[in-house]
């Protein structure tokens, strides 16, 4: 809104033509994002557009589109708080380079979310997407959507770089979900309950490997009656809950793969009438602010959920800048979740254990 | 992505344009918001694309900009289930009608907030923006706007329709207010603390001036001790509560201005050994998740924050499709939330009340 007088010197799209050799209609396509350009010629293209640091001026503008400086958000998550993270990871990448965003509630589950979403990058123009879990670990969507020409970059839970597919940001949440594991039964407990999260987020298996993995290093038998299966709600944290501590020998510890399902723990324990943690320890994962606002405030792994979304919406922008051949400008990186210890987890009291063998 | 071979029925821009009675280009500028048309001709192009229900074929999409396809949501707010649930509201809207959205928090006190959002609305080129508050209650804000052209309508606290300004959606805080602390006058307390959120929230001097209204009306004279300053946030009511239970004479009741601020009140509370509500009863302000979920819920006043920015989105939406001249397609529409009682209010203790007067 503030330019002024046209300077001279600026470069124009003519400029543009010139350096990447190709026609004025080209460079207009590459601008609009039109799928009509081979992958090669539209590196070039961005190649002159970052050398001239070309800008259309007003009088271009309608050359323009706005493809080039609004990205997508992809995601399926029942939890505010991890969206809501999720969301200020990526603007704040969005706002070091003048990017917009556009966000994209969907159903991980629909036959036709190729289809939505090259209609969604089409219609508003997006210069690409970031996808969260369960979209970003569907293969079949992944290929669909490299077939059409959409970048993306993906949030995955894995504990290694999976080397193939689009770009990613890997959580390590099995070794994070092994150190709260291990962290309860340092503390004494043996039966310790598990809460699913969702068996189509991968998050939610890693997690729970990593607990089966611990039960197993220290040599406790895993009881098939303390998994419960379930999504990432509050209310899925409530009914296991309910179903763990109505078991003839209950757990005196339970892991709810997220802060919302331990925050559900939570309140099935308090309606109960016991007392967190001395009557039950309660682990959650993702260290959201419910998590250090609830009383006893949560046991947790911290996520970083802005800085992993941060760190996507980087790759997806700097790949835009810098390469048109689809590869990634910045390498795959990875994340691991730290164990942050609060007062809901403590020692297995002797009293509670012996109630649950006799119970 | 799915349309086959072209019907040779369906409607062209020349079709728009004839039944307009303007140029291509006219067409064409309308559709990519161009600000360089008359709001007289603009509504004569938009009312001919609704009524040959107008849809560019691929083969003219570089005519077509996102502008007349997506919204921006416009944002300061610490709290994050308020945030989601405005998203959702707005989302909804957009999915009815094939919008998307681009979500832009901001900088509520930043002078040059109008350039900034003129900007972004060029940039991306939106049809148009749901601004919240406090930038909905900003009016030089809202007249810089008016005055680019750039369509919005506003969610704001208010008893009732303003009557001018760009279309709203008014919400009556005060008279919620007013029901939660004659609530807890009935419940017997003659002490209840109010920790305000923010007064740059228009929402938070109404609940505050509902508070003070139902004290008069009862008879109880106000203790400007008992009244904090603050932010909605979960902090601001840690804090807050942490002075009011410092007070000589304590309050048997504190009253948070939003469900946060009440979460802080609820943790203070605990951390320092209290027993909710016996103790000390407490209040927020939306029905946020966490209301429902802490221990005990929170009493406090259901705002319907999802339907209230659906209803807010459909006005700019409906305004957009109907109407070039800037009125609102849909008349202003108020929202009154409800009082929902839950475990953390009860009677006032006599033996409570008592310390209090001695302590």
């Amino acid at each position: 809104m503030s330019e002024g007088q046209g300077n001279p010197r600026k470069p124009t799209i003519r400029t543009v033509a010139e350096l990447a050799g190709v026609s004025l209609k080209t460079v207009s396509r590459v601008i609009n994002n039109e799928p009509s350009v081979l992958a090669s010629t539209r590196a070039r293209v961005l190649q002159a557009i970052a050398d001239l640091d070309y800008e259309p001026d007003p009088s271009a503008r309608n050359l323009r589109s706005a493809s080039a400086y609004v990205i997508g958000l992809v995601y399926d998550n029942p939890n505010p708080y991890h969206i809501i993270g999720i969301q200020n990871g990526v603007l704040s990448a969005c706002r070091e380079t003048g990017f917009g965003l556009q966000i994209h509630p969907c159903d991980a589950t629909s036959p036709l979310l190729a289809e939505e979403l090259a209609e969604l990058v089409q219609r508003s123009r997006l210069a690409g997407l970031v996808l969260t879990a369960p979209m970003s670990e569907r293969v079949d969507l992944l290929q669909a959507l490299a077939a059409r020409g959409i970048r993306t970059t993906r949030i995955i839970a894995a504990a290694e770089d999976p080397g193939e597919g689009p770009p990613c940001v890997f959580v390590d949440d099995r070794d994070a979900a092994y150190e709260i594991t291990e962290h309860l039964v340092q503390l004494g407990h043996q039966r310790i309950g598990f809460l699913w999260g969702g068996e189509d987020h991968r998050s939610s298996t890693e997690r729970y490997l990593g607990y089966e993995q611990a039960l197993k290093d220290y040599g406790i038998t895993l009881d098939k009656h303390l998994v419960i299966p379930g999504d990432y709600t509050f209310d899925d944290g409530f009914r296991g809950a309910r179903r763990l501590l109505a078991l003839r020998e209950p757990p005196t510890a339970i892991f709810g793969s997220n802060d919302e399902i331990a925050a559900g723990v939570l309140a099935a324990a308090k309606s109960a009438g016991m007392n967190v943690p001395y009557d039950l320890s309660i682990a959650g994962f993702e260290d959201s602010p419910f998590s250090r606002q609830s009383w006893p405030a949560l046991t947790t792994a911290k996520q970083a959920t802005e800085d992993i979304a941060r760190h996507a919406a980087r790759m997806l922008i700097a790949g835009l800048r810098h390469d048109g051949e689809g590869a990634a400008a910045v390498p795959n990186h990875g994340f691991v979740p730290q164990l942050v210890v609060r007062g809901s987890t403590a020692p297995v009291r002797p009293r509670a254990q012996a109630q649950g063998d006799t119970a």
